[in-house]
């Protein structure tokens, strides 16, 4: 646990029922995110309909932002919107309580 | 959607196997807190090991402070920390960027 202040990003996201290709390209993120500067951590739940979330923590919005601009991060989100997600939705999130990491 | 800040309560916790009550209470909660003032909306997930998380959307930290005065919150929490979780954490969040509600 980290007192210092931190953020939170909520990936809200439902598959689509074809999403081919999809848990090889998020297993590749998984690993990667977990090497970038900032990273705190991150928990992810899918339920049988294919719905899901994932919340990432870091240390800033400047290394939320680095990762958003990451070349194969760029790529496996482009792939999201266009083949894998039916529909998503993020926010990034200031924790004013309690504390960060996970 | 609306456009004005907001915030996130993430609950995350791990339910015990024996959380004798807990769906029933889980389920009523899920009712009342629709009622309160200044709730956006809800969305939780479990996983088959225990593993959870709810992620409430709410107007104001005040409303989120109301809410978790409400007496049977409150009696609820107890139980929940007496008897059901094996551990949880509480993060409130600021939203900084996106929308609120669900």
């Amino acid at each position: 646990m980290m007192t210092n202040a931190c953020y939170a990003v909520i990936f809200i996201s439902r598959l689509r029922a074809d999403a081919e290709g999809y848990a090889e390209t998020a297993r590749r993120m998984m690993d990667l995110v977990r090497e970038q500067p900032g990273f705190l951590g991150m928990e992810s739940w899918r339920d049988e309909t294919g719905r899901g979330v994932t919340i990432s923590w870091w240390e800033s919005e400047e290394a939320i932002a680095r990762w958003r601009q990451h070349p194969r991060h760029r790529q496996a989100m482009r792939r999201g919107r266009e083949e894998w997600y039916e529909s998503f939705r993020v926010q990034i999130c200031r924790v004013e309580r309690e504390g960060c990491g996970s």
